[in-house]
């Protein structure tokens, strides 16, 4: 019997490694540092929270069924944000709300693929997006990175063939860290266009990119929503993780097949966590600019911090937004090491194996480190505990 | 090029039918009755928004990720509520929390089947559930349905083949209204037992049962998770649609591969709509009771009405919970009709055709009728404007 969908893939690694931790006790004078995860864990602004509670106790529609794409309010202003920020013309039309990006890339690739068609992924890649592409009978077509982890749109080209019906970038990426130049990220859209394919840019960090203006030029062609399906989440910008809001932007056409995935799926995106995105974008601008100073500022200290594990073999292979990707000095596979650090260092951090196609060597000798909820002082501390640890 | 797993599939009913209402004029004197669709449109109590918005307000938990399957307190109240309804043993680690029920459904989907898969639906179906199937690739099985709009064992019996992965049911059923008697549920189960697949049950509307105690005793058997999986949805009970909370029921195995496709659709369910859930679960009993009695009365008051419409040729074929399925006495065919009744009678209702096979003759007959928002002197008026209609 063939496998079922969710067989066909695997467990989910942040949960995966969550269990890494069972049993393992951590001292008051060592406790655990957890770079597992890309998430706040502080809670949003207090006026937001306020804004929330308003909401809950009197207003009707975060409690009854919105449309299907998204509170009309949110398209709009995610609409006008996108145009203000990149250039272009964006209109409401083109945008639909999602129960987060995960599920933003779901309803991308359902309204692109059927079983045995083919999507292409730099490696290493975000996890959920093989998962799904697994689940949805896709096969993820690696494209591996090379200097400075970015993905090299020649090589892609010679990876294209009749079953392709995309190639997803993560911008800042997700595991690696680094940000795709604006001129290469034109290129694999002038490569997904010549193809008569779609290119799925996956902006989830974007307020945390350290260019504070435009990160690409797709927007001003005003034919963009022809090739370019762009994914954001509200999740990392507001601290709104347990809230679950994404957005997507495309045609109408694909947002019109995309409805039929999000009605079947969710219905429509949670009510109270759109009303805190909107109200997010409409007053937290200098906020998320403080927010994101503090973030580059943490990636400052990994950078200034990382000569010492240098020192000692380690290479940081890319850093950007809440990600550190490096290289470990170690024989020991990362996916062992990665265990081994719980105990040994009182560190939590994901393997490059669960980013990379299975077997691959590459994943072996890499580690992710989500740094975003480390202060430059806490990485000091975890640069401590990762020199400390002996082969 | 084959067809995009969307493009396999119809658009949203709902939302197709709300573009009817687009350009018709209801004046003060005859307003929109709107039977379409089965959702509450009353706040939630106002302790259950107080709950929520001091949950927004100071819970640092509110607003961040959560276990993919849910919190464990809401696990935890949802079994041993389950538990003490319908007797047996139900444990936390055989409930799942969802981002409401139709996802529990494609959940429970992905974890049986593959592409080319079979699953077994009594029609008329839920159209969410047949939009699923076509985006994963699996055949819907049509079962019709005979006296009492009850789905018969043997006739399923005879549709098993190979690929045969579950039977789905829902009671009260959604859209014919009827109540699956205990003893036919036992039936299906026995069934899908002794052919090794799953009898996936739909209890969406279960809180509104014409049978106050448990509508079947499938959890008594104490290996009820082999076979059934059970889904339920808070939309209903509790007046929170817009927050997008649903449970399945079923074993550790098969939550550990739904816990892959949550993962990657949703990461986990939103938080407040978790807080509200539990909250009601905990504080709404009474509440909800009285909820119960006015949806019966509504009932009783389509019963009471129904003889003048059956003088005109109507037939009642089905009611309970939320819905009545009705066949009408035109020759016009009930999308049609759907569309004609908006502008000459003020009403929308869903056509029959929007829960069929395409092409069936049987649902041009019906339309589904959801009265759960219509008090009894409404349902009067209801009737009236329909008894009004001529050919």
């Amino acid at each position: 019997m063939a496998l079922t969908r969710t067989a066909s893939t695997f467990a989910p690694p942040v949960m995966e490694a969550r269990r890494w931790l069972d049993g393992v006790d951590f001292p008051a004078t060592r406790p655990l540092i957890n770079v597992s995860q890309a998430a706040p864990v502080d809670l949003p602004p207090l006026a937001l929270r306020e804004a929330l509670a308003e909401a809950a106790l009197h207003t009707a529609q975060a409690h009854l069924y919105g449309p299907v794409l998204g509170a009309p309010e949110l398209r709009a202003e995610v609409a006008a944000r996108t145009a203000r920020l990149y250039g272009g013309v964006v209109t409401p039309a083109q945008v639909a709300i999602t129960s987060g990006c995960n599920q933003a890339f779901n309803a991308a690739i359902m309204a692109l693929t059927t079983e045995e068609d083919e999507v292409i992924l730099p490696t290493p890649w975000y996890f959920n997006h093989k998962m799904w592409l697994d689940m949805a009978g896709v096969q993820a077509v690696p494209l591996p990175t090379g200097a400075g982890m970015l993905p090299d749109p020649d090589q892609a080209a010679a990876l294209i063939t009749p079953r392709t019906r995309a190639i997803t970038l993560v911008s800042p990426n997700n595991p690696a860290g680094v940000e795709y130049p604006a001129d290469l990220i034109r290129a694999f859209a002038d490569l997904a266009r010549q193809h008569g394919i779609a290119l799925i840019v996956d902006e989830t960090y974007r307020d945390f990119h350290s260019i504070s203006g435009p990160a690409h030029a797709l927007f001003t062609d005003p034919d963009w929503d022809d090739t370019l399906i762009q994914l954001y989440s509200f999740s990392k910008a507001y601290r709104l993780t347990g809230h679950r809001v994404g957005a997507m932007l495309a045609s109408p056409a694909r947002l019109a097949e995309v409805e039929k995935f999000l009605d079947t799926v969710t219905i429509c995106p949670n009510q109270l966590g759109q009303i805190a995105a909107l109200w997010g974008m409409r007053n937290l601008d200098q906020w998320l600019a403080g927010e994101r100073d503090e973030i580059l500022g943490r990636r400052a200290a990994i950078e200034a911090g990382f000569p010492r594990l240098a020192a000692q073999g380690w290479d940081l292979r890319g850093v950007g937004a809440y990600f550190a990707y490096v290289a470990h000095p170690f024989d020991e596979p990362s996916d062992r090491l990665a265990q081994r650090m719980v105990r040994d260092a009182g560190v939590l951090a994901l393997p490059g194996t669960m980013f990379m196609p299975k077997g691959d060597a590459d994943g072996a000798r890499h580690l992710r480190i989500a740094f975003a909820n480390v202060d430059s002082a806490g990485i000091n501390v975890l640069f401590d505990r990762l020199a400390g640890l002996r082969a």
